[in-house]
């Protein structure tokens, strides 16, 4: 049975589930910021995954990079699967804007995270349902 | 006509042309470190290529990742599109050590890159031309 890596849980907040991925949003205002877990499958690394699922989860980082190009604004998405510390597989999608404080840097590691109020989460979840219901299961 | 990004020209070394990207080394000893471009094709997002060169890229990354597994010795694999400096889309492929000086922090834009000699380079050229040579063209 799946179960989330707790420091992933404690640092995100679940929107949904994908057929392959759960989508999580990071608890951290400074920047759009949305992961993919694939579920059912326990791989560190991509290559790893089997061929369909490797699929499934690029097509799934595609319709989340795509939503949040027409969601928020920013100027260049960030993706990225680095797993050192959260060694359960995840796949960051970071919208980052030239004037956002780590710019023209990496994310991870830097500034601490700005959690975001109980408003602007359910501003977002409600966006999430919107956009995003054709393609995610009850978990949203 | 597909021209390498100047910045990424001066950091690398060209290894060869997968069926959609130029498969290039960054002049860094301190990781194996292998970066992917698409060529032919002007993006600057994954999800702005054709459906059909985005399955090519992840193909071709896969190939990538599986071939430095083999090859190099690392913890773990960082996989990353950031785009930040060189707007060109271009893929990284970092191998990570536990030890290696940036651990468990992300590569870019911190240590000063610590570039291999010529010998040491044309040890990974044959390495790369014995293992990869179904795969890459006439650019090796």
């Amino acid at each position: 049975m799946f179960q989330l890596d707790p420091r992933l849980q404690a640092d995100t907040i679940t929107l949904g589930d994908f057929p392959l991925c759960r989508l999580l949003l990071m608890n951290d205002l400074t920047y759009p910021w949305f992961v993919l877990v694939p579920r059912r499958v326990a791989a560190t690394e991509i290559y790893q995954l089997e061929e369909l699922n490797q699929q499934q989860l690029w097509q799934e980082s595609a319709i989340v990079a795509r939503w949040m190009a027409t969601t928020f604004e920013f100027d260049k998405l960030n993706i990225g699967a680095l797993g050192n510390v959260v060694s359960q597989l995840h796949l960051h999608h970071v919208g980052r804007r030239i004037d956002d404080p780590t710019w023209p840097g990496p994310v991870w590691g830097q500034h601490p995270p700005q959690p975001y109020g109980i408003v602007a989460i359910e501003k977002i979840k409600q966006q999430v349902r919107a956009d995003l219901a054709a393609y995610l299961g009850e978990k949203q």
